[in-house]
């Protein structure tokens, strides 16, 4: 197709795409003429993925350029793939301070406890700290049965985002749908979580009522 | 106490709690002299509770106060003060623009579903349809399957926060917890997701590794 169609077919003007190809995060199409190219349904599928890491990641276009570099290096794993796109993604996470030692062995003892394999290096390991830090820094550190109950309905959580990911087998996909799972995903989890604690909330004041 | 001790034992240099004074979002102490005033334990947990709002939840010295003179009106449930202060928390979740008609639809029969009782005017309610209608415009829509798999996993959340929050009977201690576990809470929530992803992810590439 023509960049007049792929820019209809896929909602984005044609400055952006112009844009977009100038900053490499687009590959060219074949060439057909002095200033005419050629575009296939993968320019589409691309176009598709930048704009979910851009509007829903939030991420710089330079940004956008290393994960897609890494998508297009020969043999990365879907696994390997998925790890990287999602510690680009996680930065959006506010920043509470550095982590006091002792949460930082806490961290490492949960993620050890719940066997979730996670390298020594990852970030979201310290993330992980510093919330618990920050908690701890305010008055109100996290117990252990607190950060067991969380731990287990995220696992949960894991395996419903594995599902949404799991039936694709296109690289681009697979990323576009973790962005936008792990984005979106993070609001949705949130309101969901204050209607649920509207919910259960509700229910005991109903039930302490109820037993006066 | 004297202003003095009141801020080495709050943490909070003395101009800051003048502000605090001026502002209205914490009382004056009794006056003891032409310039001097003595203050209590109130003070000091009205403080812990100020900077909870404002450096946890990010709020304004405005919206601090409003959510104040409901603390202090007579006879609020707890049930009350505490849905009306995750609403003035809640503005800190991403905007993602307007929902269709449908998922406002589907936000309330999920609601009804699993039985949240949520009053139809719950902003809460707003922002679940805008969620799930994001997720319709980057052409990602959310199943029932990936929206009821979230809903019990959020319902064990919400199991999880209200015990954090139950123990307490202060009035702003319930509130400074509520502020504290809801923001700092999905900070904590997110970050553990990201390390379930990784531990669901390896286990499901070992286990497709291991049936080749």
């Amino acid at each position: 197709m023509r960049m007049a169609e792929l820019s209809e077919r896929s909602g984005i003007p044609v400055p952006t795409i112009k844009y977009y190809l100038r900053e490499g995060v687009l590959p060219r199409g074949e060439r057909t003429g002095r200033s005419q190219a050629r575009y296939g349904v993968e320019h589409l599928r691309r176009l598709r993925l930048v704009r979910a890491l851009t509007d829903v990641g939030g991420l710089s276009i330079a940004a956008v350029r290393e994960i897609l570099a890494s998508v297009d290096s020969p043999e990365p794993t879907a696994h390997e793939l998925l790890g990287r796109t999602l510690e680009d993604v996680t930065p959006l996470t506010r920043r509470f301070g550095d982590a006091d030692e002792s949460d930082a062995e806490r961290a490492a003892e949960l993620v050890g406890r719940r066997a979730w394999c996670v390298p020594n290096e990852q970030r979201a390991l310290t993330d992980l700290a510093e919330v618990l830090s920050a908690f701890r820094r305010v008055g109100h550190p996290v117990d252990e049965a607190m950060l067991d109950g969380y731990a287990a309905a995220v696992e949960r959580i894991a395996r419903v985002d594995l599902d949404f990911v799991g039936g694709v087998t296109e690289t681009d996909e697979i990323l576009e749908r973790a962005v936008v799972g792990t984005v979106l995903g993070d609001a949705l989890l949130a309101v969901l979580r204050r209607l649920a604690q509207t919910g259960e909330s509700a229910r005991r004041s109903g039930a302490s009522a109820d037993g006066r």
